[in-house]
């Protein structure tokens, strides 16, 4: 083997006369990126080893070589006393620098029926099944943490926006579960990822397959994917599992972002709806009083960072012809970033939701005001006196008018003024003008009274196992 | 109702004084984009209307003048006599002015129950599990066509590529199964997006439910979807569908400009595998030999612009806090639009490989250049000879540089060229060293030889029932 | 010419047999977008026949024939009579057809010495020049705007934040002429771009450039470009200049949208800074009492969608070969999408800053709240008390912590408690706890005093000749 | 000072009670990222302490230890012993402790009249500044590399494309210096940006300006900049400066990526035009065959990451209030990757375009085949024999269509078969059907022929200064 022979060649072999440049060595070095995939890599040989052993490819005293080789680099990383040399450009081939000085020969024979362009994205779909795996928990432990403060608050009136203006009253339970819906359909979406992607690449060789006697079933099912893959072209080619997982996190750190952006909403001074711990907040070098969403802020952040490492990762596999290309090499360090982003940001949001402070008198207030039980009065009108719900419509928006120009709340004008506008109006109207009123009222299916929010509290602690 | 009153006002009732300007109407319009959702909206109406009138909410007089009217404006749209009118800004305020110019008061009841933030959304995941629907079939028929096209060319050997490199000989039909795996993982994104957003907002009304005694799992059933949403305000606000839809169809159309760029590279002088035929290829005003790919290129560029249709609608639910606000209502032109380019690219790309025209024999020539068959001389060398891979790996590499260095093929260097270079290399090295023989050695489980191919053929013909 | 004999045969001569499918006229078509261009390809082809008959290339009487002919076209265009077909593809050969029905033969002979590559290409450069000079006075305009607002509210008080959290007062003239500047930097940008996209591509031909002896700077001078490009194969290849103005749009619609993120916020009832007049707001149809900031919510939702844009068509030309490629169609699409959104959203934006009523009584409120005035006290301890701001700041802290638990403001403190924290502090620091005290005395350049702010606003009067 | 007290206090003073968590601290921390602003930070606390002390604001003492500790600081920076702590957060509170701890009190003052908002964004625009001169400066190294190989390839004639299909020949030279126009362009942008961006925010303090009598003149002057900011809001918010930096590098990859893209068909078997050296190609782990053209192919892809990173920002900018919001923290870390890898990406184009061997007659091969000379036979039927344009271009048709049929070349076709479409056709049109004669022929301003060329090769020269 060439690796280290000092004569300025590198592992491809014995035809290069001149050294790569040093250019050359700082865009092409993939290591500093691919070392996290080590124990991954690892896996992959040893179950391609006991596969060509059992096959009757390589001798069960090079399998056993092999294997204990192994053993001993999994050791060595765990240690950290791996010697990872930057000169063999990427990960798989220090591993096999490394065994090769440890066990010699049959390190060698290790190679065997398969090429970098399998081992690297087997290598990288295992990394990536178990990246996904992880997101799905942290994003049950938010979903987690948005449930029980739903239970406690499911009988908090708040105002519910559109336009970010006051719309109607909602129960702050009721908002917070929204999330855990959108969250929901997020760990969906992970698992649909999960589930497509796990097809065993390994076998399929630098492109073509191999002629060796492999068993393409065995080292899928030891690697513990579903099936082998089918196209040994579309296995070393493909990367739409990769792009669907950045698309995937994309989405959810949408919603993610939405949800910080309600916490510096929430916390600012002129909602004061809220207020984050000091564990969750930081002060400013200047302005000790400030109490500043700074995580709530970076997620927002990273929810844009995430989906441009997608456009990163498009742009960079599109019109590429088969099979493989270097282009796709960056794949790993987006897809890690990604993670690492949307992993940190699910942590952060966790803890903010856990401790955040909500103050449900200043919601309640806020609820109060903007002629939130317009709708309210409006469904009156149609259900106690008849009307269509356009002409219902109308006969509010008048009343609206009247209690602007008088500077109150719909509550505050008298039945005279009301029946000025629409003679039926009575007194009973005044029970649906409270926000609590108004929340209660709203019993449909998904709706926002305290009754139907603890239904959906209950339901979602069962099926996030959290009682 | 106060929308055709002439006096300045619009639908939105009795308190604006002002017109708004025009160029607020022009920012604010949506009917040129949001009028191809009247189908989905006069069904979202009639479900609605009946179950108003099934929970006693609205008569069965007025829910049967209601079905009658919304017939008739069904008829006017396919007929062409329906009166769009862009000063009432949107297709659900159109359809609803001309239902009460139609049948009077009932009219005005309809909306009972509801808002424009349901009904829209409840139109726009309808029309999109309709686009998504026709997407996976169009995608079907591209897979179809793929593999008809395998299925003559399972023996036609051609160039495998590495970094545009020639690497070792496949057989064509098999490249072109490579598309049909990557539109079959399509087909089930788009599948799993299908069913993701399967569930009905309808009854959410504008962001918190209503009071009526409304039956949401009713309305959810006669349109077709799988259950109600369970919380309100995320049913107004979630766009996830959307962006699934987008990142879905922008993977695929990734696949596509791949090989769009394979028939842009393979029609070139240069490669010459593959001639369009003159239906699929235009020329050129001034020089009249060409036969341009056209659409291929087109394909590439539309993959770019799916994904920034992604971007675009990504970025506008960032950090939007609940509920609804108009930065959404670009969702449906952003949606429409990536459909609509899909599914045109798809049909094209259907187009031409139906017909392109291959050129077997220009590819065996490219395949038998280039050293393709060096692995199999490893190959050889480890299976043979007993050498470790990267030994084998080392002597070749040395082999074809004694090759390049006389200006010609592996296959041409002499017996005793070869022992040069290793001793123990014998006559029957030369029985790996063709194109034929390399690719009908490559017999492992998804690799390239016409026996798996054919098989794969089969199979692929089963799945999707072309036989 | 071959346009229009009916056999089955396009523009592009006598070669093909077939008429090319449907789908590939519909992926091919260009002329619902390229129809924008008409005025600029006529003033592209009269300016290059010019040059025809003045070389002696074409004759004198053709060239008459020809001018008349595309003056005639002209006038067909201005009132609404030309034909449009759709069979021919796109704009320039609608009116070279129209131009050989009206002058026969000469017709043929405009398009000697150009190809369809530089023609394109030169319409679409005078297009966007055009464009990018509407939109740097629209941007002007809104400057005007912005100033003027500003003018009136030199003194007006309100919170300066970061993180959304009450930092120091600031004066309302002093954050709107923040947006002057970057508008200023926005128009700089766009005037860069018309600069630098101002050379002229027409006689490049094809991509080789012609042996016809032409004069390339007549023609550039009569089209009022800089001058020509000095090299045809880049003047067909390259859309730098489109992707420049794509990204200086998208830059200047960051600004715009948060400018429109905090019209929003002003006019939530959270906030009251503000109210939209009823022309630059809507109402709901159930919630009567609402007046949404819809033009600002598109606004941001606009930005992302041209930032989308310029993802699309750097994805399209990324990674083309030179010369002309079929990927670069869409540059008209995308880039016309993008100024008419931009200039719509600037022109809105003008007209909601025109009109918005501000509520200075509220700002003013809100600044005196959350201890906006910390820094002025940790100021004063420096400049009064000899403190290193380290510890200055650290005594703020400390009275901050001593208000927030008596639930008072820092002015409120009594002097003994002030002292307690720091023996020093004299009556004197009650003068600097005021917000008005506090906005006036931050007078260095650039600063948010009335004397500082009302210096700005006259120098942009001038600057932008509004007085 | 309470950086350092241990008691789960941070720097941000004395208010708050409990320790930032371990995952609020990871969100949180830059200084991984911002340490390398470590001399830009040095620099304005310089500038910014100079003036603090000319205006009477510190002592000259304090202003002579503040000096000698930065100039202590700067070596320990320089032989890595300063002792960077992850606690403090980012560089500029590590550079303050530590200041703190070297020279006592003093350090304390020199925070005096500015905060962090206004210190981060003067580093950054130093370092940004610094950035685009660097990348400036590489751009023109890579023009000096293509100019050269130009100058060598004047009369090498390869085929023009478009469509990728062979349209007329052109000369390699001319191709070449294609891409020097684009990056002529580049650095106009490049210089645009660091015009744009060249000016000072130091002493805009938080966001509101100060009420110490700073100059910030003379603070900008020391710095170089062109001017202090106009406006301290907008001073510390505005990040279109970045914004401009990201998109003008993402324009720029663009068209390296179009010369990688030319450089990975170019060194095909198929095309076979050029081969890279060993020192800028890489082997295969299993195809010791292989050249692959790694560089040119990550190249492609990083064109897209620099896009992505765009994205990335616009998208955390995107309707941010004003004044500073964490949001914005990325904006260095996405700036920072961007400019290393375009510049990593420059580096490598040069190098590749240094060294490539280009193999003419290959090129000129590949150039008489296809027609290439089509449009010079329709122009010699226009000029020779008067035929206007259109129908030139029709007989030509035909006569491509005859050769196609014979498999021959247009030279190859007899006067007889010649006139059997036009009478007229006579020998002399043989003289323009060689690619030499074609290329040579297109002597118009910016054309391809070789006269041309060395014209534009040599003014290029003079240009950059290479001679």
């Amino acid at each position: 083997m060439a690796v280290t022979t000092g004569k300025g060649q590198t592992m491809w072999g014995g035809r290069f006369a001149a050294t790569p440049s040093e250019i050359m060595e700082e865009i092409n070095a993939s290591l500093d990126i691919d070392r996290r995939m080590a124990q991954e890599d690892i896996a992959g040989s040893r179950a391609h080893a006991d596969m060509l052993a059992e096959m009757g490819i390589i001798s069960a005293d090079d399998n056993e070589a092999i294997q204990a080789g192994l053993d001993q680099i999994l050791e060595e990383l765990k240690n950290g006393s791996f010697p990872f040399r930057r000169e063999l450009e990427d990960i798989h081939m220090n591993v096999e620098a490394r065994l090769k000085e440890l066990i010699g020969e049959p390190a060698g024979r290790l190679h065997t029926a398969r090429s970098r362009n399998d081992q690297v994205v087997t290598d990288f779909r295992l990394w990536t099944r178990g990246a996904l795996d992880e997101s799905m928990q942290l994003v049950a432990g938010l979903q987690g943490a948005l449930v029980k403060r739903a239970g406690e608050n499911t009988e908090t009136v708040m105002p519910g926006f559109t336009h970010l203006q006051t719309a109607q009253p909602v129960t702050l339970g009721h908002h917070l579960l929204a999330y855990v819906e959108m969250a929901e359909r997020d760990r969906s979406r992970l698992l649909g990822c999960a589930e497509r992607l796990n097809e065993c690449p390994l076998g399929s060789a630098a492109l073509a397959g191999t002629g060796f006697p492999i068993d393409r079933d065995m080292t899928a099912e030891a690697l513990g994917f579903a099936r082998p893959m089918a196209n040994s072209l579309d296995a070393v080619s493909a990367r739409d599992f990769a792009l669907e997982a950045l698309a995937t996190l994309s989405i959810a750190a949408t919603h993610l972002s939405r949800l910080a952006e309600e916490i510096v909403l929430w916390t600012s001074a002129q909602f004061s709806f809220a207020q984050l711990t000091d564990a969750w907040s930081t002060g400013s070098s200047i302005m000790p009083q400030k109490r500043n969403p700074d995580a709530a802020e970076l997620i927002r952040a990273k929810a844009s960072l995430i989906s441009g490492l997608y456009m990163s990762l498009q742009g960079a596999v599109k019109a590429l012809p088969l099979a493989y290309a270097k282009d796709l090499q960056d794949d790993k360090r987006l897809t890690f970033e990604a993670f690492d982003t949307f992993n940190l940001c699910v942590r952060a949001m966790t803890g903010m939701i856990e401790t955040i402070h909500f103050k449900p008198e200043n919601m309640r207030a806020a609820a109060a005001k903007g002629f939130s039980t317009a709708t309210d009065l409006a469904d009156w009108l149609v259900r106690e006196l008849g009307l269509p719900f356009r002409e219902a419509h109308h006969v509010t928006g008048q009343l609206v008018a009247k209690a602007e120009e008088k500077n109150c709340d719909l509550a505050d004008l008298s039945l005279d003024e009301m029946q000025a506008v629409h003679k039926d109006i009575n007194n009973s109207v005044f029970d649906v003008l409270t926000v609590e009123a108004s929340a209660s009222s709203r019993t449909s299916y998904g709706a926002t009274s305290p009754v139907r929010v603890t239904e959906q509290v209950t339901q979602w602690k069962q099926r996030l196992r959290l009682e």
